[in-house]
């Protein structure tokens, strides 16, 4: 599956952004130099810490290896973004201050989804088990005492506990200026308190939703779309970078107002391909989304549009953990034939263009705005 | 509960250690003055924090609520030895950089409470409502959709890693020189590792431990309390305000000869109270550490001089979530009667002796002995 990352622009991409700029430097060469020097940083801090704690115990260095599985992997759609947003900034290619801050932003990622996947009840993650799956399995394979499945959810509490421990240490290690590392630090703190909340609110939604009015499903799941992911998948790591090079407010604004609607668009294909997308691409299971009771901005403009059998259907079946193929396709069929997809991807392409209309207006040079379109196409086009 | 602490000089410890010292100072009132110094910036940090929640959304708010009652309350004895630990190197009293190093502490300690109720299955702390349990009330009071359990696990893994977040916002605020920072920064980050990584052996033991070698149930158990606990409690916190006033390698050594010990005392002197402390004292139900499984140094000790029918009783029983009250004083007749208990109690008091000789040769002025002298006290003569 990374493979398929390694060149992130494809020639489609190339061919929409790459004559209009004058650039002095390919940004698919200089993307994926940071890239591997991201790998090699976070590894090294890895391996750091796991001696650490083979110091305590032997058994202890199982919590950094269920990290690594997890870290070592996945797009780094954040950590990129940070680098361009560091770039557009004017500050140094593949400088160790912002490949410091990816590793920061992708271990907070990782502790997010180590919990989030024992929040969502997720068995697999990237094609393999999830992190309290792996300890699960671990007890059952060993043949340890007591229950396997709370052993699992124990240790991956903790393991995303340290895991999130790691991302302060490595941000807290940036050595920026005093006024670039204050302007980050509470880009860094708002992010965190916001996806925090954002899932709170999320996890919120599936047990009073129900009880709320359907008419605003769609607005309550806009809400948490954008805290839960949408500011901190893109807007916040943008700028982030940026504040570590100090970029001033009329930057910073730019930023923002192409990461929004583009975070956005993002996390409607992410609930798109949650309930249509293909197993083998995307890692989870067919419908995991349906099985969990995600009220997704998807699901809410379904609630909005089918007809009253269909709502009723909809609201009795979301979150059924006994959910088969059967129920997946009916919720799916219900979906997609009141036009809940159609509109779904009426408002990705919407937000998208806000994005690029933005991105055009970005006081950035060539170099970053080309590299920025890129990432937006495979944010707002992708399949996993 | 909270008042029995306002006091925490009673007579009998000042004549202990009251005439032999030169003080200038009464270390009880000082000590009072940045208890409520540490209150009122808790409080202001979580009502700031409430606010922004507030523009996100007021359910998200109720995140915050769950850690202030929890944060709020407690005997802040990882803060107060913050404060010692700082005046003994020489730091201004009652200072801000000391008084936000104890709140982050103490927001610390709130993190891992939370996560570590949800871990041991824990309905209450401090006599009231578990964060987890305070969640799944509230959906059952609301008659939410769902399962209460889950949404109850769900918030509070959430809670917590707010919790764990902000105790990191609050540390990397404070300002002091950048050697200082450094050293501080150490500690804390190490902190926080062995704490997870002592946690996780702990939880590993419980379903592990059945299986391992019981001649080394001791060894292993002395391991996890030195990891979870000992050093974290005493050790790490005192070493921790000593760094931010710029302690020198003999004072820190010289806290931490003190501190180990005295935190192995206190822990151990837990593991007691988690068998045979009073339910209205400790605000915990009799016998938990025994329906949970904890295999704790006491039950080592249990474990070795027990009779090989006892051994089957203790290794079968250990654990079960259905353990009734007769159960309970089975196994606490057990404990009592093959000599744990009594051999528990001499290695406290043999560490608190430890402690107590490290603390009269350390460096420091009457008033900080003084005040260290008392807090000892408390830790391994407490009943709650």
């Amino acid at each position: 599956m990374q493979q398929s990352h390694r060149h992130p622009f494809p020639a489609a991409s190339g061919a929409q952004g790459g004559e209009s700029v004058t650039s002095d430097r390919d940004p698919a060469v200089e993307q994926e130099d940071y890239r591997d020097l991201l790998s090699a940083q976070m590894q090294a801090f890895l391996e750091l810490q796991r001696g650490q704690l083979h110091e305590v115990s032997g058994d202890a260095a199982e919590l950094v290896d269920a990290i690594a599985q997890l870290a070592e992997g996945g797009k780094r759609l954040r950590a990129l973004l940070s680098y361009w947003g560091w770039r557009g900034a004017g500050g140094a290619p593949l400088a160790d201050e912002v490949v410091q801050a990816g590793v920061a932003i992708e271990l907070f990622q990782a502790a997010a989804l180590i919990h989030d996947d024992i929040i969502d009840r997720s068995a697999t993650r990237r094609g393999k088990p999830s992190v309290h799956r792996r300890f699960e399995l671990n007890h059952a394979a060993r043949g340890w005492a007591l229950d396997p499945v709370h052993y699992g959810q124990a240790a991956a509490i903790l393991s995303g506990d340290m895991c999130l421990s790691f991302c302060e240490e490595v941000f807290a290690g940036i050595a920026v200026p005093n006024a670039a590392s204050s302007a980050a630090r509470r880009i860094f703190n708002r992010m965190r308190t916001e996806v925090m909340a954002g899932q709170y609110l999320d996890v919120l939604e599936e047990v009073a939703g129900p009880g709320r009015p359907a008419k605003q499903a769609v607005e309550r799941a806009m809400q948490i779309l954008r805290y839960k992911s949408a500011k901190y998948s893109t807007e916040h790591p943008l700028c982030l970078g940026g504040a570590l090079a100090g970029a001033d407010a009329g930057l910073t604004a730019s930023y923002s107002a192409f990461g929004l609607p583009l975070g956005e668009a993002f996390q409607i294909r992410d609930d798109v391909l949650g309930v249509f997308g293909d197993p083998a691409t995307t890692g989870k299971p067919a419908g995991d989304d349906l099985r969990e009771g995600k009220r997704t901005v998807l699901v809410g403009l379904a609630l909005n549009r089918a007809t009253p059998a269909e709502r009723d259907f909809l609201q009795e079946r979301l979150g059924s953990p006994d959910l088969d193929d059967d129920d997946v396709m009916s919720l799916r069929g219900i979906i997609d034939g009141c036009g809940a997809l159609s509109e779904a991807e009426t408002m990705i392409a919407r937000l998208s263009a806000d994005a690029y209309r933005a991105l055009d207006l970005m006081p950035v040079d060539g170099t970053v705005a080309k590299a920025l379109r890129a990432l937006a196409d495979r944010a707002v086009q992708r399949s996993a």
